[in-house]
Parts: structure tokens; C-alpha cells; sequence
């Protein structure tokens, strides 16, 4: 088939790749002289703006949006839109977006007669090679009309993407995928955490690591990944302990809230992210004071000369 | 090799199943004639007790138990010993024993010559067909001796089976595999939980496991558990929201609390199982008694003649 992709950074320039070479048209578009360049390079063509993006794509024409979520997203619609973007062509939102901006795109989008999907896509930069796990929201027309582009990016034709429901459900799927990822990653790196401070036992974690990875409960991709890093350097000396989040952590913990449902272990996973990026924490400072005042216990001050 | 299973229940069956299958002699004991029937229909010998098992061996013997932890271990050391267990014999515990009574067991047979190794062994009711992860401590004399076992129980003679460390190595490790494996657990029910919540978007969650499988980030063994179930009842109507512990986790989280090392999400996955059958859980009540009393909050009260 034949589609444009907005967006070739670490995902969008992969997925692209990974349809040329299953003999797709792909007609790239982005900021970057290199990113384009790479897109003719393989087959492709590559547009400089959204006109001449429209203009390469024959009717019904479908845009993937694969660039960062929220504002970004309308911006890109309103531009196409502006460009000509008609009824009968579709946009798919391939990234990270919250499932609720998603159904009002799609509803607003609808009163011009154009498909909106919203496609939660998962994979990483491993998608390229091992395929993309594709969460489809949205009308089922565009879905059954796409779906030989969904089979290309999928790991196989008939597995690794599905039409899990109405819109916002492609995204809503990926907010909650996102949210286990966090609870997941967080109770493999306590564990390592625990073996590591183990010093009696002088424990080889990188062994440990593809110990698991065979036969064991907790083999997973994630750990598959955890060997990887650890049989490269497993002191981490030189990795700073703070680690970001990209928002669907938080999603999933507020819609368990707006739910009623109890999700203790991915809301402490997304806490302890804050956490690890808050190295002057008033809360430990306020605690230490706390001690003080009750106990007399000491509290250590930092070397104002170092301040 | 030749060697004695004590114990033959799910675990210790299979495992002798599967070294029969290897091409290794297996001398089997167990309470119930059933097990020991499978063991000699599978080409192996069963004996009824410890003076008739040891006599089946011929040394340096290998006594394997896959029995209970705990006491029950210390109690078949002791009968074994009672029975003429020697220096040189090699005593294996692949039950989920506290790693400090393995350092402990190491110890005291030591004195007497005999070998003691500790090995944690994942792969559940599914090792029989896909091998098991065998995390093995002590001494590396047995360790060696014995590779042609642990090669025929892992999931492939060069993986799945190591030497992790000194006695206690393999326990201490397995222990921390199953605090991993709680907190997987945990993030992966309470992001069903959430999707099942979300009624407006009826979204299959067999359909979106099963999707999860390929090409995602959270793809796992026990995400493939997890769909095979939700393929058979999503709904889980029928099943009560009651689940147990074995030990491991309760013990990762207090080695978590002696090391210093924070373990949040490994903590609450254990406490949310005990929350799991609190069904009348005191400080819920109690929390519904003081808003009452500061707010004047309704209190919810038992119908008094259903109790």
C-alpha cells in the first residue's frame, strides 16, 4: 500500500524502513535532512512539507503521525488539514498520545468525513527487526483497508496487531501496557538491587540475569534486555540514577483513580521514578529535621562550601 | 548418573520424569504409591524409605529432596543420616528453602563429610516439557560431579543451570527470582484490572493479552500464562480473589529490610496478597469508623442475620 509517515525519528524512520522492505510506498516527511535522506535512500520518497506530502499520495490517502504527543499531534492535524486533507483519508496516531485526546481527535476529525485510528505501537528500537506490537483504536473500515500495513509492522502477518476497539482504545490499551512496563521494570531492578548489595555472596548479576532467561517464571523481554546491559557493565558506575517518564505511567495512574480501582505496585513504580530524580528531596530533609526535633538524633548538613 | 528423589509430588515427579527421559537412574521415594507407581512405570525404582533408598545407590549417592521447607528438610537430613547417609554422599535440597538454613545445612554436613548443595528451581507444573532454571549454590566439587543432572533438567544441556555462588547462593537467588516475580504479577493483574473497569470501551482482554505476546515491551512467560487463561474465562467470575504465599517473598522483603534497600513495589506486591484475604479487613472498618467519627461519614454495617 501506499502512505505517508510524519515523524522519522528512532520509531517513525524504523517503521518506515521496516515497510519499504515489505514493498510498501512510504512517502517520509520530517525535519531532518538526514531522516529524509534515509527514505529515498531505501525506496522511498520524502516531502519537505505537508502540501507536497498530500499532493504524493493518491485518494484515499493515509498520513501515520509518529511524533511526540500532545500539542505536536493537533498542530500536525490542523496542518494537514490546511493542506487538503479531505474526507475519505486517514490519520493514525502512532504515538504515545492520551487515549482522551485521541476520541476527541477522532470525533472532530469525523465531522469532516475523515478516519481517524489511534495506534498504540510498542517495540522500541527493536520494532526494525523483530516487528512492532500494534494496539488499533478506531472505526473498522480504515482498520480492515490498512491492514496489510498493520501485517508488515506486526512481528507476523497474523499476530502482534489487533482492532481492540472504538477510539481511544488503541491508545488506552498502550497507556495500561506502559503502566505494567513500569511496575515490571521496577521489581526486576529491586531485585537486582537486593542481589547486588548482597556482597557476602558475591553474586555475578550479569550470570543471574541469563540464569532466568531460561526455563525460569520471570523470563521476559525486559529481562532478555536487563542480561544484555549487565553482561556489558554490571557495576552501572557510570549510570546516573535518575530515570524519566513520558506520561503514560502517570495516565495509567490516574485513570485507576478515576476508576476506583487499587493499583498500588505501577503507581509506586511511577513514585519511585520522581524519586530517583529528586537527589534534594525536602521530604528526606524534612524527615531528618523531624528526627531531630522529637529524638535529638543528629542530622547531617551538607558542606556549605560545596553549595 | 544415578540418583534418589525424595519427594514426589508436582515438582519432584516431574523432575524425576524428566532425568528418566534423560537416560539417568532414579531411585524415587514418596508417601503415596501413586508416585512411586509412575516412577517404576517410567523405568525407575522406588523405595519406601530412606535405608531402602540409600541402599539402591551406590556411592559417592546423590539424594535430591523436593520436599516442604523447613523443618521437613532438617528432619529428612536427619533420617537420611540415620540411615547411613556418608561422607562424600551429596545431599541436594531443590525445595524453596530459606537460603540461611541452606548456609546452616552446608555447615553442619560439612562436619561430616557430606556435600550439600542448594539449588533454586523455577519452571512450575511446565518444567517437565520446557526444562527447569536450576540456581545452584555451594560447593564446586558436586557442582561438577553432578553437570550431566543438572544439564538433563535444564531447559538445554548449556543454559539454564548455574553455579551461582557459595552455600546458600542458589536459595538466596531463587528467593529473589520469586520477589521479582510477585511484583510482575502485581502490575500485570492491576492493569487488567484497570482495562476490565473500562467498561465504555469493552475491551477483550484474552484478545489484548494474546496481542501483548508479540512485539511488545511486557512480553513474558507469564504474560503467555496470563492469556492462555484469559482465553479460556476473562471474566474470572467464578475464581475468589484469594491468593496465597509460599514464603520467598515474605523473606525478600525482610533481606530487603536488613540489607537497607529499598523495595517498594516487591513490599506491596506481598502485602497485596495479604490484603487479598483480609475479606474482613480490621483497619478498613476502622478507617470507616473515623471518618464517621470526624466527618460524619455513613458507616456501611452487616446485615446482623447474615452473621
Amino acid at each position: 500500500m501506499e502512505l505517508a509517515i510524519v515523524g522519522l525519528g528512532k520509531m517513525g524512520g524504523n517503521m518506515a524502513e521496516r515497510l519499504l522492505k515489505g514493498g510498501h510506498a512510504v512517502v517520509g516527511m520530517d525535519h531532518h535532512a538526514d531522516a529524509r535522506a534515509r527514505i529515498t535512500r531505501l525506496g522511498g520518497r520524502a516531502a519537505e512539507g505537508f502540501k507536497e506530502l498530500l499532493a504524493a499520495l493518491a485518494a484515499p490517502r493515509t498520513v501515520w503521525l509518529m511524533i511526540p504527543a500532545g500539542e505536536p499531534v493537533d498542530r500536525a492535524i490542523a496542518d494537514l488539514r490546511a493542506a487538503g486533507l479531505a474526507a475519505g483519508d486517514t490519520v493514525i496516531d502512532g504515538g504515545n498520545s492520551n487515549y482522551k485526546d485521541s476520541q476527541r481527535r477522532h470525533a472532530q476529525l469525523a465531522t469532516a468525513g475523515i478516519r481517524f485510528l489511534d495506534v498504540g505501537t510498542s517495540g522500541g528500537i527493536w520494532g526494525l527487526a523483530e516487528g512492532y506490537c500494534l494496539m488499533i483504536g478506531g472505526d473498522a473500515a480504515p482498520v480492515e483497508r490498512l491492514a496489510p500495513v498493520f501485517q508488515t509492522l506486526a512481528p507476523a502477518k497474523d499476530r502482534g496487531w489487533a482492532h481492540v476497539g472504538p477510539a481511544g482504545a488503541g491508545h488506552f490499551t498502550k497507556m495500561i501496557h506502559n503502566g505494567i512496563e513500569y511496575g515490571m521494570m521496577q521489581a526486576f531492578a529491586e531485585g537486582f538491587a537486593i542481589m547486588h548489595k548482597k556482597g557476602e555472596l558475591s553474586l555475578d548479576l550479569a550470570a543471574i540475569a541469563e540464569l532466568w532467561r531460561h526455563g525460569s517464571v520471570v523470563r521476559s523481554w525486559l529481562l532478555d534486555l536487563t542480561a544484555q546491559a549487565l553482561s556489558k557493565d554490571a557495576a552501572l558506575d557510570a549510570i546516573k540514577p535518575f530515570v524519566p517518564d513520558s506520561g503514560e505511567g502517570r495516565w495509567t495512574v490516574a485513570e485507576a483513580i478515576d476508576l476506583d480501582v487499587p493499583a498500588p505496585v505501577i503507581t509506586l513504580s511511577l513514585q519511585a521514578r520522581f524519586r530517583s530524580r529528586d537527589a534534594e528531596s525536602y521530604a528526606d530533609r524534612l524527615l531528618a529535621v523531624m528526627r531531630n526535633q522529637f529524638g535529638g538524633h543528629a542530622v547531617a548538613t551538607k558542606d556549605p562550601a560545596r553549595h
